[in-house]
């Protein structure tokens, strides 16, 4: 039989599987996943090679399915072919049609998008959160050809979808690095949510565009499997990245779905009947067979998964001296993200899983170390910070650990990738740069003020894994920068470290230990106990200093962790009257919210908290700047005063 | 003298100042800022029409710096041509040469990056986080058309940060609209931070981009004042939008910071003179003149600003009715994000300064009542929401009052651009529907974890005009959802209202009232005090019945607003042996943070909290998933009665 003929009879028979499916789960888009039936059937019946029975596979070709609503399609599919499901191989079983019916249920592993996580190992990421499959795509592709694996990546993304500025973030990537086996496949229904998709993403004007960002574009009937199967080609004869506009109908075959209005909205059950007859009479009508057989696909390519292997920390004045701040170690003073590129340089070395990806600032990062060390393995991915967290989630998938970094301030423009992130419950390691207030000179555009707020809202959240959904590290000294980008790479699951910009003196000596969750005492006292992190815990040392001049005796809590176990702090509050203070250089949400939901939990400490109260501007030096928003070690010190009753 | 020998002596003249004020600053991008002189000064000069002492004319024609830290070379022109500066009226002054020596201190309005609400009306956002210019100009350019008002936009644009995907959504609403007296100039000086910016983003392929997105596209050299201005021509005869792409040199006119390692670094204090003394020999190259006088400008059009009257709310029943829900209120169930939408739309009728924006969701968040009834001032963006966000900004600085609606997950990929807009302190409305574990059966993907954390970090920050950066407001029933869009239209800044999916009963009559910092009682008991918002509270509500039905009797707080003034809900506590059980369907740093802290800050209650604590999954129904998450109403009557000792 033609694959043409076979693609319209599975996309009759497993259309209706869409159909009755979502009509069981009450919600759900049908017409999208019929609207790339065809698409999915050629690539995962004929086209891909893979092993249904392990979709773990190292050496399986990958689908990203981009625009996530379309999910039904690909459950129907994977039911046919006996996909195994599971949250690995050991609790791993096959898909059934039966299972079909339990989409979306709270017990079922068919979530209403993507979600590799709860047990559909096929996808590599979460997706529905729109525009963000290509750059996982592009991840996916980078690793294969860094680990010189033989696999291909295809993406299916929706033409509004494609109005996302990320999907052309994605296609300057791979366009930039040569990335000629992912191959971006626009489904292009026209029709959106709310409408019809703007003439600015119809199949001419994608197509256009495509060709502007230097990709091979075929423009192709999406309901023909041979001309999908063509378009694609032989992926060893590409000089430049592929992309194939699909031009589908949403509803496709099934009439009474193919009303716009019916976007995210299933048949009505009594309707099921005859929309599944309407698919029949397509099918009829194309002259298509109507029992086929479902083939086992091409077998992987061979390849082995990248395993981890025990890491031993280069000592850290060794890694120091390694990426040539020998002297500024011997002076006393480096900044924190100066540590953080000297420790990516030396880990580089020590675990081959390691890559980095930085978007244009990697001489203001430190990643710069590491790029010029390991040029093979960092991925310049220029001003696209969405792309670049996306990105690294791809690689990631594939078993790499990625350490992106950007500004922490630049980061926040992917905070819904972050998001997609830690569902997809990816290994990647975030580094934001020049954080907080005591950046100064450049001003608030370039400050992060929010991002302790954001990050740390996931770190009391389980993935299900019995991980922290988000871990943060916040070190205060070049010691503790260095051992957290150790930390980070050790521990599996999402990390984000916050550096800061000034040269800051050593608190910590080279050996001192850290832990996921902990805090150190740096200085004892009876009067108050001052929690700080980061850049701030050095102007609370001085307000301690200042304080201890006037005979006030103050313990300074380094809490740099979040999750943050909050007991030992408490203890040491123990022994300064129950009296707490908090200081930040970010906004609310943060560290002292940590530190006084657990107080407030026992109910009998008194906590005080200074963040960043007021939007801040430039000025010239750091000093200048947190005095203007209140955060000088003057002004901890009369908070603290004021705090003891002095 | 020609056009081109002014600008040519003016960039020399200006240039200079470039250098100095960097230098005097001890940081800065001076390359940046020669790269540009010539564009700038042929715009400030010569094409726009504009009037130095009022920068805040409604009619002036207007230049976005979406490459904030080029500024300098606008502060120089700026100077030079006796602009003012100060945060309102009353308080303008000339700008001056010597001003210029003060660049980015704490006490100057010149700050590091574009900032006017530190005192630089010439500008109506903050930039400097790249990409976003292009979207505020789009949103200047919609709002002049819908006012009738001929004003011409600029927007320039770095090479390196049209990477930036949001530049490519920014164009996408232009080419939609028809935008085309907002033009996207492109200054392509081939270097970006860390390296040369790809071959991506060439002059070439930016060009052949702008192309395929449907512009008219001129190449043009970017140093040649009349090629600018013949590029840009003359306004009413353009058919399509425009892209203006020039090549330029970071550094020109002085060789040693044409050096692309130059980037964001002054010139050394001891080779200022020789870098101008190579400034002085270019222009003798050249042949230009060098004593050139600063012309005015052109006359901006006759305009009038947008005024605010005073609103007088439509009764709640009235609305609901005229949205068509009038079924829905007499069966008393009515989601919040329908609320929504039956506001907006009488709202649009009560204040012609009211303009809706949304992604492709209309159907989902309601907005599309509005845009039914009010086509001209709804800005339908598609799916690409940092955009939405940027553009709401736009037109909220020509005055009018954007609501600018999303899924509240999606609007998370804005963080940056919301951030951005606090800086510019833009009065923008967001609302996010949809938001929480509420919704279920479409998943993680779908659902707003992170956003109370993210937007109430803000909520208690000063904006420096004496309201919080960003009021959030979180209604449980329809009534509190109808009176808090109205509240936002009220309110001066930036406001995020977070809707829910399920339709829920009401639980307060139509003249209930509220204000920003309010929480309200809803019952009263003895035992402890649960606080919650949103479509938690019905379930707390449920836990409270449950909790009665065992004769433990609860107070129930509906905390609505951040900032919050947590004074009353603890003196509700005082009431329930100073105990409280703080609930919500999201991640940490929101209302049980907000209560600890005020809690804490006393240290005599007890709070126990409860947040989403597990990464959500698909679940059909909303029970369902409450109860996967740990946060349904018997999950809340058990905690509760634990706090209790029960």
């Amino acid at each position: 039989m033609s694959l043409k003929d076979f693609a319209n009879a599975k996309a009759v028979e497993l259309g209706k599987d869409v159909i009755r499916m979502t009509t069981a789960a009450g919600s759900g888009h049908p017409s999208s996943g019929l609207a790339i039936m065809h698409t999915v059937i050629t690539l995962m019946y004929d086209v891909m090679r893979w092993d249904p029975a392990d979709p773990w596979h190292p050496g399986n070709d990958r689908l990203v399915l981009s625009e996530g609503h379309a999910v039904p399609a690909i459950y129907a599919v994977y039911a046919d072919m006996g996909g195994v499901v599971g949250r690995d191989k050991a609790s791993a079983r096959k898909l059934t049609k039966d299972d079909l019916a339990q989409l979306r249920e709270a017990a079922s592993v068919l979530d209403g998008h993507p979600n590799p996580a709860e047990g559909f190992p096929f996808f590599d990421a979460a997706t529905g959160s729109l525009g963000q499959g290509l750059s996982v795509g592009a991840g996916l592709a980078k690793a294969a050809r860094l680990r010189n694996i033989d696999r291909q990546i295809y993406v299916i993304i929706g033409d509004g979808e494609s109005r996302e500025g990320q999907i052309w973030e994605a296609m300057d990537l791979i366009a930039d690095e040569g990335l000629t086996k992912v191959v971006a496949i626009f489904n292009c229904n026209g029709q959106g949510q709310a409408d019809h998709v703007s003439k600015q993403q119809s199949a001419e004007v994608v197509a256009a565009k495509a060709a502007a960002f230097n990709f091979d574009v075929h423009v192709i009937n999406g309901h023909d499997a041979e001309a999908i199967k063509a378009a694609i080609g032989d992926p060893a004869g590409r000089n430049k990245p592929l992309a194939i506009v699909a031009r589908t109908e949403k509803g496709w075959g099934c009439k009474s779905l193919k009303d716009q209005s019916n976007h995210g909205k299933p048949v009505a059950a009594d309707k099921v009947d005859a929309a599944c007859a309407e698919l029949d009479g397509t099918l009829a009508a194309l002259g298509s067979p109507t029992a086929v057989d479902a083939p086992s696909p091409r077998k992987p390519v061979a390849a082995e998964p990248l395993t981890k292997k025990p890491l031993t920390p280069t000592p850290f004045a060794d890694a120091m001296k390694a990426a040539g701040m020998g002297s500024a170690l011997e002076k006393g003073k480096i900044a924190t993200r100066r540590a953080y590129g000297a420790a990516l340089l030396v880990l580089g070395a020590a675990d081959e899983r390691v890559v980095a990806l930085d978007g244009d600032v990697r001489n203001s990062t430190f990643a710069e170390f590491f790029a010029k060390k390991f040029p093979a393995r960092f991925v310049e991915c220029k001003i696209a910070e969405q792309n670049l967290i996306s990105a690294a989630a791809g690689m990631a998938a594939a078993g790499f650990v990625p350490f992106a970094s950007s500004f922490a301030k630049f980061l926040s423009r992917g905070c819904d990738q972050v998001e997609m992130a830690q569902i997809t419950r990816a290994n990647i390691k975030l580094v934001g740069s020049h954080a907080g207030v005591s950046l100064a000179a450049d001003g608030p555009s370039q400050m992060s003020l929010h991002d302790v707020a954001f990050f740390r809202c996931a770190s009391e959240t389980d993935d299900g894994y019995g991980r922290p959904a988000c871990v943060v590290l916040h070190p205060a000294d070049a010691v503790a920068a260095y051992a957290f980008t150790w930390m980070m790479a050790e521990h599996e699951g999402m990390c984000f470290m916050r550096t800061h910009r000034p040269d800051v003196p050593m608190l910590y000596k080279p050996d001192a230990k850290f832990k996921i969750g902990g805090s150190n005492v740096l200085a004892e006292g009876d009067a108050i106990t001052i929690v700080s992190a980061g850049y701030m815990l050095h102007v609370c040392k001085q307000a301690v200093e200042m304080l201890a001049a006037d005979g006030i005796r103050c313990t300074l809590v380094d809490a740099y962790s979040f999750p943050l176990d909050a007991a030992p702090i408490l203890a040491a509050a123990n022994k300064t009257n129950r009296r707490i203070l908090t200081a930040e250089d970010n906004y609310l949400g943060g560290l002292g919210d940590a530190i006084a939901l657990a107080a407030a939990a026992k109910g009998n400490y008194i906590v005080n908290t200074m963040t960043c109260r007021k939007i801040p501007k430039s000025a010239i030096s750091t000093d200048d700047i947190m005095a203007y928003v209140g955060l000088s070690a003057a002004d901890v010190a009369k908070r603290a005063k004021e705090a003891v009753g002095s």
